[in-house]
């Protein structure tokens, strides 16, 4: 992309209604820009990163089995009445009356939704097991919105729904998910750290949160240390057997404020090992069994012919609030700092002099090069000083900046950045080029 | 894909409430499932073509020069008073009060926010031109939603908006949608033509519908013959100026009902060239000056530092709607036809008898080569009879059969239809592999 024919919206102020860094931070970066309380549009950096969050979300999904569907955002009111949910659910939930005087609402979240779905379609155990899942926009009437997009009101989310013959194969499912968001959250360069969390609106029994720390993190937390170090597992796991990876993470003590206890946690976790920290929630999955089948009469066929509700579980993914989450863990005094997998360009050629015709012809050999290896370069053209440009390129994150300038054509001795550690290696075009490409 | 593990829920029967083709064809195949009236979940094939849409949409936008953001769902009340629109609007706008007894709406269309978000960041003329599009959801709470999602209330739209210093650019602009429209349609095998068409709600004096002939069209329309038969520009045009391209359309006969002069069309067109057909609208382009960019002051200060309004104009294309007017330009007895370019597998592998060992291999090893060729495969290895399997796949309309059943392998002598034409060739597994992968 050539900066001089895109959209860069960035700020040189701090705005000030902004509390915590992620949200200053994806406002001066020209990330979000706020339309109304909560409710935000995603300005072209701000999108590509959303999108390649979504990606890798995506990816993690299929890996581990789950089929995706897009459900609508305009979700029936009997549907809920259907569950109970409806009047329990509160201010939270958007309600809408149509011309018709039909009661709708802006989904929170699907569980209604995709059981209706299961039960219009599914009637047999040999149809399961099923991983339906989505990513779609869902939307909360926070009392008091706040933080950019950590709590909005209008947030992406991916939600997937696991539907079993019985308990021992929803709990497969379970650990399918759980899996999946360790390696998820891994790819984006977070450490999540699953903790047992309180089931609070959806129900059930079993539930962990994802949480990752940062010292800005909405909600304490308490777990072992080893937690934060342990690796994801990868993709090379046996997805119909993970109890053995489940349970090395789930021995350890870990978790949110409101499920812990203070007495257990010193009796499990030697001194030395306990730590407690500021933590962000980017994922939560759950079990809840029948808790939504059996009113809504979602049910199948075992072997023998009886029919029973199906098992059921959800499970959630923060994808738009994953950005704020991100910076959080990943910024300097000067800007955001981008994990490469989901920086919004790989590198941005700055061309220090543009209309001087070797810089211009440098720069667009750069981005022919740099294009064709994959890199997704943001060639930086406009007509402005180089002092503003370093401070763009620093702010918005891009992993790896290419200086170009005359007197570095000249001599031979360019330089290449990385955002990260500030690191700069001087060179040629062509051994930065081949350095960058490699 | 192996459809053991997939969730494709085709129906047998044809459901009664369906009246078009299209409908009755996307409830059948199970690429959707309607929710409320008008108001879709996307099963995993239907959301499959809905993304491939999508993404030529999207495509041939960003090689006209646009650049995307993705606007909120809900909007605030307040922006569409200064527009002047709020009131006019009527009964098809969603409108939402929150827990704080704020007036908000379901978007049904954009020129308020990205008019906001414009003259918030834009000042100079030497930031113009600016195209910003997004592909989001949008409701329109229409009295009669029917025709499944051609006439849904939530609906997937792309709407580009663009900015310049003057009509003459602005025209320009126009002149870059217009060229893009034909190269988007015409990459998913539609063959659509522009017509001059009412500006309706958007205000504005210059606007073309692009549409589709098909028997089942909406409305009526009237066109010169070789409109119909023209190729797309393609790519590789000048997009600095595209006025050829576009006189040549526009000089020929081409006008929507509302828009229709009888006694023109006779003075203009021989009476061998004149068409008179049903249409699908499937897009739809703007030009309309400072309607909203004079009321809700989004001005740019010009090259003598003098402010004036931006020209803008706005640009749509009903991306779930375009499943529908495929599938009404493309399908038979026995189902849908997919093109190749938004077919949601590339090829199905049916396996007449899943459980035979050389029958798993062989499509085992076509499931392996087929992918690597980047053909994308369903495999159908479900535990059905052959019949069912031959009927849904001509269903879902996927592109080629691959038919490997026991006697075939035994022979060397497998079957590779043709969805389209039913035209069928045989041999050996290696060379109908060949075939597909060149």
């Amino acid at each position: 992309m050539r900066l001089s024919r895109y959209f860069l919206p960035t700020l040189k102020e701090t705005p000030s209604e902004a509390q915590i860094v992620s949200h200053r931070l994806m406002l001066r970066a020209g990330l979000i820009r706020q339309e109304a309380a909560g409710i935000y549009a995603w300005l072209p950096i701000g999108l590509r990163v959303l999108k390649k969050i979504e990606q890798i979300v995506r990816e993690e999904q299929q890996r581990a089995g789950a089929v995706e569907i897009l459900m609508p955002t305009i979700q029936l009111a009997d549907l809920w009445r259907e569950s109970g949910r409806y009047d329990d659910y509160g201010e939270e939930m958007l309600r809408i009356t149509d011309r018709h005087k039909r009661e709708l609402l802006y989904g929170p979240t699907a569980e209604e939704v995709v059981t209706d779905i299961f039960r219009a379609y599914v009637k047999s155990y040999r149809d399961l097991p099923l991983n339906l899942f989505n990513i779609q926009w869902k939307f909360r009437d926070e009392r008091r919105p706040r933080f950019g997009v950590m709590r909005g009101r209008e947030f992406l989310m991916k939600d997937a729904y696991t539907f079993d013959v019985d308990e021992a194969n929803a709990r497969k499912a379970y650990n399918r998910m759980f899996v999946a968001y360790l390696n998820t959250f891994a790819r984006m360069g977070l450490k999540a750290v699953p903790m047992r969390a309180d089931t609070g609106p959806i129900g059930g029994e079993l539930s962990h949160e994802f949480i990752i720390l940062a010292d800005t993190g909405e909600s304490q937390v308490f777990c072992h240390r080893a937690l934060v170090e342990m690796a994801a597992p990868g993709p090379d796991v046996d997805w119909d057997d993970l109890q053995a990876i489940v349970d090395e993470r789930t021995g350890l003590y870990a978790a949110t404020e409101e499920m812990h206890e203070p007495a257990r946690f010193e009796a499990e976790t030697a001194e030395s090992d306990r730590l407690s920290a500021r933590g962000i929630e980017v994922g939560h999955i759950f079990y809840f069994g029948t808790k939504y089948s059996k009113p809504m009469n979602a049910v199948v066929a075992g072997p023998d012919g009886k029919e029973a509700p199906v098992h059921m579980g959800s499970h959630g993914v923060g994808v738009s609030r994953l950005l704020g989450a991100i910076i959080e863990a990943s910024h300097d005094e000067a800007g955001i700092i981008w994990p490469e997998s989901v920086a919004p360009f790989g590198v941005a050629i700055v061309n220090l002099r543009p209309g001087d015709e070797a810089c211009d012809a440098a720069c667009e050999q750069a981005y022919a090069a740099l294009s064709k290896a994959g890199l997704d370069p943001l060639l930086d053209d406009r007509d402005i000083r180089p002092g503003g440009k370093f401070a763009d390129m620093d702010l918005i994150g891009i992993p790896w900046q290419l200086v170009i300038g005359p007197k570095g054509l000249a001599s031979g001795e360019l330089e290449l950045k990385r955002r990260a550690t500030g690191e700069k290696v001087t060179g040629s075009l062509e051994a930065l080029l081949n350095r960058l490409s490699a």
